[in-house]
């Protein structure tokens, strides 16, 4: 990676800044717009370096413009952009554009998938002569393309995952709470330097560095559009590791999300406590079937459907048709998922989207069986896609491990 | 607390949810809603008890109707509401709200402040013949009167700090990172049964436990709406505990917030490796005497912002007016806030916020000062207002401890 004059090494380089805004401006000429109005904290980072409040203006031709609401300071230190002001109120934004001879849009784009109505109303009033337009979609497909240095920041968030699968053996006992596992992992993780905080796009989507479930309870189904579930704590957290105690012969299953410098990577290992019942084993080799199978086809041009089917297909030849990816109205309908800053990201490799699959694109591929009576046993891993094929970026060692 | 024929002690009471509907009825009238349509998990959990995807319809008069589009069980197994059923699509709503005989609302609420913009639209074109409000400040006022039952709840959140904070002797030593003190205690809050993710209404708001800072850097402010800043691990989650290392003689503060059933308790305390400079003891003093002045004067009838005034008044008179609660244009207005399921719930104690003090609420006040030379010198309690003034919550020993 090459080394520029940033005064830290986490800081997004300006080439990087660069080469995703002129890949977003060739969006957004396909799509028509003369502009787009960002504020939701992850697109300022991914287009400006900084995340401090405020708004950036993406014009289709001319440079961008940061608008700083607090923290101008920091700002400019994070961000390499160099048109930064200072913004004290959003109804300033209009007036600093022509005031920087910037061009007025006439079609608008904003985030519409995250910005909240109260705020989209007020910019709607502010930009009263214009048509407004979704730019979502065109944010996510442009960060749908990972650069070296993004999976060199995914590939640091891996190895943290696979120290900390080599940690656990050394961590888990029996009659600890699924809790008390998850809260020293994440510390390990902590420890090494993870930032804790898991960014979902999706409204409602929240995860807290990933589920830890063990027995029949983790066959429970949440309240997240995932495959894992589990009973959570409480109906006010119902999702992930709970009070439940391990107990022996239980598939423990640890999906866990790494971070590092705000890129993810998302792994699934599994663990018991003595030998598990076979269907629990069997279910495990099915898993690893489907992945090998997948790692087999999926090359660029195939598109992200077919994957999902191809999984479909192997889960059904296995005899898991009913219990692959959920069961009955709490099935999802993908196998895998972009992920990068958000762990939402495209593409999405599942039922309804039938893009290719290209070069540069980041994703998790997920088989799990959801066990009525044994709980959770999946796999996961995250994959950039290359001409060669997938190449894995988590390597954490991929056996069932009895401990 | 009475026990209720409840299945799990951590589920909502139905006692609970009447009397929140019944509140919010009386608000729905007095703003002459005709019913309110909610999908936020938060609010859904606090007026229905689950927090599966779907929708909760409030009609001004009739029973609320819960619609879930997914996990249909574990939403009848959570809520004590008795119409519930299940939701393919948004577009289904009016048609199954006309199925039950449930009117038809003209005036329609919506959580405009958490709503994404294009869920908004979706549900405007559905309900294309309404006017819609913005029902959020309604949804935000009846959470902000908490029932004995949350009071229980926020305490024992509130106990999980305190039995941390006597660990931290045990914990705390030289040459550690911020981020290894806290993933240390985070995993101790973890094993106490605290479900990690916290949660926070507004835009872009997002916090990981809280913040340890320690030294000059813990002045650094961040995106946060907060006087609490600090480097964090990078550009990208710029807030909160960093790599940095733990001096000798540094000022230490641990600003962590408890959950219990998803109920939050907010608390600083302050901490130093041998005797901190005499800057930091006498900035510590300062904060303490202006909590002290302010749970003299507190009391219920009391405006929100007389309460801020006087604790600016008072950081006047000490000395530290351009020092307490931020530093320049990172200066925030406010001294406290309200926090129940989310940490910034109303009241807020603050600079815009007239409204006066009345028994029930619960508010964490922080005063706190921003050293250029020793970073943030601060205390925070979590309060109930009672008849009696403020009653703290948060009871962990309040001195500076020199470890």
């Amino acid at each position: 990676m090459e080394i520029e004059n940033n005064p830290s090494p986490l800081f997004v380089p300006s080439s990087e800044i660069e080469s995703r805004l002129s890949r977003f401006q060739d969006l957004m000429i396909q799509e028509g717009l003369d502009g787009v109005l960002l504020c939701q904290n992850v697109d300022l980072l991914y287009f400006s370096g900084t995340m401090q409040p405020g708004y950036l203006y993406l014009p289709v031709q001319e440079e961008p413009f940061l608008l700083v609401k607090k923290n101008l300071e920091r700002a400019m230190e994070e961000s390499s952009l160099t048109n930064i002001v200072s913004l004290s109120s959003s109804k300033e934004i209009p007036s600093l554009l022509a005031e920087r001879d910037i061009s007025a849009p006439q079609i608008l784009g904003l985030e519409m998938d995250v910005l909240p109505a109260g705020n989209f109303l007020q910019l709607k009033s502010i930009f009263k002569k214009c048509r407004i337009l979704d730019a979502s979609i065109l944010i996510r497909k442009c960060r749908m393309y990972k650069s070296p240095w993004e999976i060199e920041n995914i590939t640091r968030a891996a190895r943290m995952l696979q120290r900390m699968v080599l940690e656990i053996p050394r961590i888990l006992r029996p009659g600890m709470t699924e809790i008390e596992l998850a809260g020293k992992l994440e510390a390990f993780l902590r420890q090494e330097g993870h930032q804790g905080y898991i960014r979902s796009r999706g409204f409602n989507q929240e995860l807290f560095f990933g589920h830890i479930l063990s027995g029949p309870e983790g066959s429970k189904p949440s309240y997240l559009d995932s495959p894992s579930g589990g009973s959570g704590v409480g109906p006010a957290f119902s999702q992930g590791a709970g009070t439940k105690l391990l107990k022996p012969h239980e598939a423990i299953s640890v999906d866990f999300v790494g971070c590092y410098n705000g890129y993810l990577a998302d792994q699934t290992r599994m663990f018991s406590l003595g030998e598990p019942p076979s269907a629990v084993k069997e279910a495990f080799r099915a898993v690893q079937t489907i992945q090998q199978s997948l790692l087999e086809k999926t090359h660029p041009g195939i598109p992200c459907d077919q994957v999902y089917f191809w999984a479909l297909e192997e889960a059904d030849r296995l005899g898991y048709l009913t219990r692959f990816m959920g069961m009955g109205p709490s099935l999802v309908r993908y196998i895998g998922h972009g992920l990068g800053l958000e762990l939402d990201e495209l593409p999405v490799i599942g039922q309804k989207f039938d893009w290719p699959l290209e070069t540069g694109m980041v994703f998790a591929l997920e088989p799990k069986m959801v066990l009525l009576e044994q709980g959770l046993v999946g796999i996961e891993n995250t994959y950039q896609m290359t001409e060669q094929g997938l190449i894995p970026i988590t390597t954490a060692p991929e056996d069932f491990q009895v401990l």
